[in-house]
């Protein structure tokens, strides 16, 4: 329609520019070259520095062919290079692909292959998954970072060294905008429980919204000093790589989560941000109060994945750290709802207090949208607390779509939502709360179980340290609830006490009909694999409601 | 072009929404519904309340027939109705448009008529003008707050009063979301010296970019709260009423602006920040140190318009004021470039910080870019500090254009680049500073004067609080420097003194030839009017280079 608002006043160079975080870097190298980006042992690097290593970086990949809109792949630590892979890649207008680098070989290739990746760039860490990826793929072109190990290793023959790679490149290389925000920035896998993993892909434009979101939830201030405890092969590590430069603030980069060592970073190089899943924040709450010595500063934590065990809020507080409960998945760029604290809380005693904390929360800032709507017919249910339906959000950090899988990408946005499959409820006070990831109901005779509710029961147990509730098939009631616990370092108790406490808590069909002892499987960003619990419980039925 | 990161990954409902900064309003109302968002004398509001008056505000112009990409204009002091005007107008879908109080009847007259406006919203206080308008513009639809005065001056018979207009609004009525971010959000008229005010219009997307760019700069946490001591009519507040949105903040609203009223409220309110030309500075930093008893909190003051004069740097920050200077003008939504304060400006005397602090500086956070060019063929200008060129801007926060005005629109936007009219140079940190508004540099036997340069030498003499220098005709060197000047209160000097004094610091050529003492006539933000001073000085020359 044309109006007087909108005649002879279209976009144009002077007055539009694509939304993009690699403009934070742009800015920071400009704004703030000298103050440090990156530390790393002795690897010390101001923001222009990077910003060069960046422009070489995607120079050096022009140079060897790569064109824009193609993939480039990363098996990385939280090493200097996978922070410059989140701009330098993007900066040469191809698409990044960090892989997760607990994976088999079997599914690193499947996803090199379904991302159709033009270069591999890898850490000599991972020199035996490189082996295998070499000879199945030899037409790869593979780049080396040999920071642990030599890379001597016969995988990396023919492969380029990362340093050397990034001095063919030009520091002077004028990088590519995107020419439109919407155009993808990077390509993440879900690690489905079933079936091939979906590639995830993220814009630009969300990438920057939810890079801003971090800093809007956060209160946090430019030249925040940031830990690397979240892999950022993790959803992009909550788009915090992006959000550290458009803060001028530090990476403080770590190979290898290690509780002394994060306590040490914190002490040295005045840590004041990380992230990490709550069995990362669980590790750190429960280390010996002699490794935190000497700190005395403010430290945020954000924890996501799961919630937190009211232990670990307890906890924290104790230790002043503060911490902020964000939910979200990879479909959302990470977080993308937070438990948005309210100033009256602090009345609250520490178990009421652990409640509200525990619960997911509202949309997060520049997010449109999180609810709580039926799955069938997408009404929204009653904010009564009781009401289970499939938490949904939309917005502009929500993932661009699935990678060549439109049936998946109409079937997740279906009714104008995007489903994340996780069941909740929506309370009185407009904050979602998770009742249960949908494939972790149990249906006990005809009753649904939240493990949920069963895992609160356990954690309040002295003696548990981690515990997880999966269906296992039962003659009698279709399914009962089987529990699987780690105890607290010299901590015992027995199966028998186990049941006995959560009787104290649960009606009699939702206690556990049986406990397991031992070590729980846990994903590299801590969250136990249920679907391996289920296969130890012999639950072997695929609920798919809602998902 | 077809790619498998494009195919059937087009934007949707579920993954894509306008950037617009109703949304800010939006979320504090979800989610600090009960935090105050308007304090104002007896008037204590909180955002659910807000939310739901400018829902009722949208619902009741629609329902007087205002529909979308109409122009709604408002002449209102700082009040919670101006507040409520930045969300409640744009919801209905039309276009704010705010009128600056201080102006004649003539000029405002020009602006109803030439932004075509349906409605006009006017306190009270301005009666005399609404009754101009109200005879020569029968057809126009007025509102009246009636806060300092009933509305019963007969301009007001015909008109709906403020507060039973909102009443017949519907306070669930489901406001519009633009259908495009590109969509104008608010109409502001430049005051220019010469010829017809044009009419700037914001657009959703720099309106919510420049409001998280405040955020940014200030690292505003949340909950701040701001106090209203810049006109709301000015830029929109600087963006700030959509920025106090977005922090789930705290207005406080305040009709004119007064030392001792500014002091209380920062007491009593717990005010964090505020904006406000030099001027209002000024008169805070020279303030009886009593007006200042008991706040002893952090305030954050930002700076605009002019360069603040070296004395109130030094002064704001020994009453520990921290001071943020930032540089703009109404094409770039207000504040687009910021001094942006280095870690070693900390080891700087007094002066040397002065000088650091008083450059207009950096590209703003959101902005794309701000620099020094060759005004004829764009070349940049070397990083010298010496070589002189024209300011310009470019990015998300520039205008989308002037109203029914191509030729000025394409004129501004040449080259790719939005021209400010600003001389300048580039210093070799990068950092920009002023030399001139080319309208204000004064031409003397073939040398180019900087007013400012010339002015920076008055306020190095003891007795002068306010300077103002122009060019005044000359029949040897067709210009020469003409200053204006008000003293401190108390103190005393003569024209010979002061030309005496400057003579320390400027070239023979550069020494004004009169000095003129009385109050400067000053623009409602404080600005000194300079096109009166010329007046004054007998100089007419119309210098138009790269404005």
């Amino acid at each position: 329609m044309s109006t007087m608002y909108s005649d002879n006043l279209e976009r144009r160079e002077a007055n539009y520019a694509p939304l993009t975080p690699i403009d934070f870097l742009a800015r920071s190298a400009e704004v703030y070259g000298d103050r440090p980006a990156i530390v790393y042992g002795d690897v010390r690097r101001n923001w222009r520095d990077t910003y060069s290593r960046c422009k070489q970086l995607a120079s050096a990949l022009r140079r060897i062919g790569v064109s824009s809109g193609e993939t480039v792949a990363v098996l990385l630590a939280n090493t200097p290079e996978m922070v410059e892979a989140h701009f330098g890649i993007p900066m040469a207008g191809a698409v990044l692909n960090t892989l997760n680098t607990r994976l088999d070989a079997e599914t690193i290739l499947f996803m090199l292959r379904h991302g159709e990746a033009r270069v591999l760039i890898i850490d000599t860490e991972f020199a035996p998954l490189a082996e295998r990826i070499v000879a199945e793929r030899p037409d790869l072109v593979i780049g080396f970072v040999a920071d642990v190990a030599p890379g001597v290793h016969p995988a990396f023959a023919e492969a380029l060294e990362y340093e050397a790679f990034l001095e063919t490149g030009d520091v002077d290389y004028l990088w590519e905008m995107p020419s439109d925000e919407w155009e993808a920035i990077a390509l993440n896998y879900t690690s489905g429980t079933t079936g091939d993993p979906k590639g995830v892909i993220y814009h630009h434009r969300g990438a920057y919204l939810n890079a801003l979101s971090n800093i809007l939830e956060w209160d946090m201030p430019k030249h925040s000093v940031y830990l690397w405890t979240l892999p950022m092969f993790h959803c992009n590590g909550w788009c915090f790589p992006w959000t550290v430069a458009a803060r001028a603030g530090v990476n403080v980069c770590l190979r290898k989560f290690d509780v002394k060592a994060v306590f040490d970073l914190i002490r040295t190089e005045g840590v004041s941000h990380f992230c990490g899943a709550p069995i990362v924040q669980s590790a750190l709450a429960n280390a010996p109060g002699e490794w935190r010595e000497g700190i005395s500063h403010r430290v945020a934590a954000m924890v996501a994945g799961a919630a937190p065990a009211p232990s670990v809020i307890a906890r924290m507080k104790e230790i002043g750290f503060e911490l902020t409960h964000t939910y979200g998945l990879t479909e959302v760029y990470g977080p993308s709802a937070v438990c948005a604290e309210q100033s009256d809380w602090q009345d609250l005693d520490q178990e009421d207090l652990s409640k509200k904390m525990a619960r997911q929360g509202v949309r997060y800032h520049l997010q449109s949208g999180v609810t709580v709507l039926d799955p069938e017919t997408l009404e929204p249910v009653p904010s009564d607390g009781r009401t289970v339906g499939e938490v949904m959000f939309r917005g502009n950090i929500c993932m661009k779509g699935y990678l060549k899988n439109p049936s998946a990408t109409e079937e997740a946005f279906r009714g104008g939502w995007f489903h994340t499959g996780d069941l909740g409820v929506l309370m009185p006070d407009g904050y979602i709360r998770l009742t249960d990831r949908s494939k972790d109901i149990i249906i006990s005779g005809g009753e649904n179980i939240s493990s949920i509710e069963v895992e609160d029961a356990l954690y309040r147990h002295p003696a548990i340290a981690v515990a997880a509730v999966v269906a296992m098939p039962d003659q009698k009631w279709g399914e009962v609830p089987c529990a699987f616990v780690e105890l607290k370092e010299g901590c015992q108790a027995t199966e028998l006490e186990i049941i006995g406490h959560c009787r104290l808590f649960l009606a009699g069909f939702k206690v556990p009909k049986a406990v397991v002892f031992g070590e729980l499987p846990k994903t590299s960003t801590g969250k136990v694999q249920k679907f391996e619990l289920r296969a130890r419980a012999g639950s072997v039925r695929a609920i798919d409601f809602g998902d």
